[in-house]
């Protein structure tokens, strides 16, 4: 069986971070499939899905690490051509990339108790995302 | 139902990004499932599959924060010990990962308007590739 | 059909990389489903999943570069609010993400010759992990 969902979010963008794991469990219960495998997937080139402990320091600590992987100062050869200005943003969202797959166990996702599902939206922009959850198992 | 089969390339090594967005399309299209989700893995253990708009600059931007992470003219202890010369491109190839997975929706994947699949090959010399993907829906 | 089994494993922390490979065959031979997806996660957020070709010298650049990526002393938020010390663990299983999507075919995972999947586990103490292997196909 597959069920898929969305879940809507408005970001600020700059690697503004969002805990989407109780809009995960939300779709999971809703769906009544048990066990099996949630796919969590952000359409877009500049967003990324991943896992961590959702509190600030960790969040802090992680965009900081992002910014010397690819600064945002940086010249990127994208805006150059483009002039979008966010050359960083595709960068860190394709090394980031754009989903994860998480198993389903009895009704629950196998995520440990700090571990929460996120999105983080690299645009240079306020962004209204629609993340794609689908959910494939009996 | 599932449903696999194989792209081949052929690449030029080095960071060679190859757009095979619809290559996988054609094989969606093959074989019919229309809801579930598709799998991208490369074999191997020098290349890797993300997402990016596939444009000229965001992938010299890519490239460029890739040899940033794993410098190609650091000493790696990989060549000391078998003199491959690839010793970067096995670091950049478990950093970025082999594979994806993309939601299917109505006999399409939920990608973004500009957001393609790419195969980046790390290794030092022309390869060639086989790209699995499995699909695995209804 | 979905199977679902658990490999269990000490490690000691400070980016200790286990090769898991034939624990997930293992759990393949088992569970009879000869096509479909393999899902490698961990539970927990200060590990990852990923693959590799696993020898010495090349285990040891991998650690090398996540070390430059997230330094260990470097001052972290995380560290100065919970007072755990494991700040760079969270960013770096952050980045390289819980978990890892394998195709399975005629029974066998689509990995190379020498592709191994690996448990990285980043945390700065010994640590039981609880691997989930979740297997979806027919």
């Amino acid at each position: 069986m597959t069920f898929t969902s969305r879940i809507a979010v408005t970001t600020r963008g700059f690697s503004d971070v969002i805990d989407i794991t109780e809009s995960v469990e939300a779709i999971i219960a809703e769906c009544g499939i048990m066990d099996g495998l949630v796919c969590v997937f952000v359409p877009g080139s500049t967003a990324s899905i991943t896992t961590i402990e959702y509190e600030d320091g960790a969040i802090h600590d992680l965009k900081e690490a992002i910014e010397e992987i690819a600064p945002y100062d940086k010249p990127y050869r994208h805006d150059k051509r483009w002039g979008d200005g966010n050359g960083f943003s595709h960068v860190r969202a394709a090394l980031l990339k754009p989903g994860i797959t998480v198993p389903l166990l009895k009704g629950k996702m196998t995520l440990g108790a700090w571990q929460q599902i996120i999105l983080i939206d690299f645009d240079n922009n306020k962004r209204k995302r629609s993340i794609v959850v689908q959910i494939l198992g009996e």
